[in-house]
């Protein structure tokens, strides 16, 4: 294998690894490191695997040991250089002897950045942009909030086949299988903030809280390992590939997008169950008390630009949109979707509620193009995931 | 392998060698025949090609010769025991010596079935069912048409990811790709006939026709072997997988479902690309001179059930249904959709025409239940394939 190839293969895994911090590292990034001792063998492997917990450098690092001095290391996001609850990846690169480091994508962060540049000051090797398009996508969400100042938006339906998600009459139960919610209580739960509009809370009265199901049991006695070591997210190919999750992690926010404040005092989504902000127009006349956020108003509804960049000074890296076709045609049009996750339901209705409303298209060629990332059957139903497409940019 | 391991391999082959005639066979059945000699060997291959055209078994036979001889047929239909165009097959099985028929599933047109009796009473030892389900739905268009009179109906829609077919403004250029377009001309050009409501005539005065583009350069010389060998059919595994179309096949008859006979003398479906029948009320008032078919008023509409028992009267085992939001609710409420394919687009429009109209479903346990067969990308696009689900019956 040359040096590419193999550079590509160690990249992969290591873009593997920062999976598995999905959804607790926030506000941090997910990240992935590989050690190789200077013969080329594997010697560590580390994820950062929640906000607090070790940096994925220090994890391979510490596995590694004496066994890293001369050898390369393979992280997905350039190197921190600043001291924040830990202290800077690029410091431990060099006092572990590393000879070269292959970096996938720079880190947009000012805070952080330079790690490349201190680390070629020391005289190590640095290659960037290995495998930069898999490892953006890992981290796509921490990206977004990081190079923009917003969170990150996925707007998640459920519709038939033919686009409705309500029988004419309104009524909408179960047009999706259970497997399918449990999917979307998985997604919910990995969300820093779940999003509705006023109309599903005054409709539904949703608690907009992720429930998952009980944890089935380890497979194997080995199953458990990677999340019993203690070792902050070391795990070596062959381990389950689920982090552990951090106990007490914080329920994602709720977040009812409420121009003129009529969420009604009893809604469940005010319940305790989960912290809950308001958005409400700035010169709303509204009784609301607790947890209002008040915002300009912008075409018919709220500044929905305004609304995550609140968000993202809240730490919210992600946002998980759900509930209302008006307002997911509120977010289209202000272009703020980042990604789409559609669950299609095998079923025809015709008539009723369509998944998306107005979304500021008149005719054809103001048509909003995505691509489909991945096609994958839940249940009986399919979920598609699409994002917008690369010619378009995210923000409009 | 055990010999009902065996029997389903050897079925699963002839179900392959059968699909290589869709498209060309009706309203003749698509058949696929495997011979194994005594031993066990393959000695034989066929599959029906074309109407007028030799039956699977008569050329599995014929490449088989004297290996058959006490050997084994498998058969993906029951073989026909009457004399049409070509003579009976259970009689050419007996004439080879085979000595044991395995069937997929039973004949259920009553002019040709009876030939496992009559093998029975040869001495032949006969064993049906196996693969049935893989046999039943490589042939569900005939057996549709066999079993209930009429033709069978795929209803084709493209549409974006919130199923929109049109802007708001009407407009609708491409909403799919060019790969799915000409995916559609290829499953036009394999049915027997194009149905189009008469609001689609009126507003995209389209042709209705299948244009198929150029088919590619044989990968490699040998390639064609199977076009050429003249033999009707005869492939061994590794031939290509495509059936020689018979040259001046006929074009696929146009259906325009025009309640009142308002179909335009100049529209294109009109042209003489391809025959046209246009189907008005039986107390219409219409200028329409040719092509006429007078139908019962029905549902504000036609008997749609009736138009397809004319159709399968004029041998049209298959129906591809286009164009019309509103003739697919109508032939969805009447019952009569037996597969869906869906193009779907990465793109939302969140205002404009839905793919599917009125359907008669007013509340959300009326919804019309699928279940996904197939999920194709095509291009940048998506086909989904779906069915009736098997609890509801296609018939209401």
């Amino acid at each position: 294998m040359d040096t590419s190839a193999a550079d590509a293969a160690h990249m992969a895994r290591a873009v593997e690894l920062a999976a598995r911090g999905h959804g607790s590292t926030s506000p941090n990034p997910v990240v992935g490191c590989v050690v190789l001792s200077p013969s080329g063998q594997v010697v560590g492997e580390g994820f950062h695997p929640y906000a607090g917990g070790p940096h994925a450098e220090v994890v391979a690092l510490a596995q590694a040991g004496e066994r890293a001095r001369g050898g390369t290391a393979y992280v997905t996001l350039e190197p921190c250089d600043h001291t924040g609850r830990t202290g800077p990846c690029s410091q431990a690169l060099l006092a572990a002897g590393v000879a070269r480091v292959v970096v996938a994508v720079a880190d947009p962060n000012p805070k952080a950045a330079g790690g490349a540049t201190r680390l070629r000051a020391a005289g190590v090797s640095v290659t960037r942009g290995v495998l930069a398009e898999a490892a953006e996508r890992v981290n796509e969400e921490w990206l977004t909030f990081a190079r923009l100042g917003r969170s990150h938006v996925t707007w998640k339906f459920a519709a038939t086949l033919d686009g409705r998600s309500a029988a004419a009459d309104g009524t909408s139960q179960w047009i999706t299988s259970p497997q399918a919610r449990a999917d979307v209580h998985r997604l919910r739960a990995a969300s820093d903030a779940i999003v509705a509009g006023i109309g599903t809370v005054l409709a539904d009265d949703p608690h907009l809280t992720a429930r998952l199901p009980e944890p089935a049991p380890p497979a194997e006695s080995g199953a458990e390992s990677g999340a019993e070591s203690g070792d902050g997210g070391a795990l070596l190919a062959g381990s389950p590939p689920l982090a552990a999750r951090p106990l007490g992690a914080r329920p994602p926010l709720r977040v009812v997008v409420d121009t003129e404040g009529r969420t009604p005092p009893a809604a469940r989504v005010l319940d305790d169950e989960a912290p809950t902000l308001v958005a409400v127009a700035d010169d709303a006349a509204t009784g609301l008390k607790a947890g209002l956020l008040r915002l300009p108003r912008h075409d018919g509804g709220l500044d929905l630009a305004a609304l995550l960049r609140e968000l993202a000074a809240r730490e919210v890296v992600s946002v998980f949109l759900e509930g209302g076709p008006t307002l997911a045609g509120a977010f289209l049009r202000q272009g703020l979707i980042d990604r789409v996750v559609a669950y299609l339901a095998p079923a025809l209705l015709g008539e009723g509620r369509a998944a998306l409303g107005p979304a500021g298209v008149r005719t054809i060629t103001g048509i909003h193009h995505l691509t489909f990332d991945e096609f994958s059957p839940i249940g009986p139903d399919l979920r598609l995931i699409a994002r917008p497409a690369p010619h378009q940019g995210r923000e409009k």
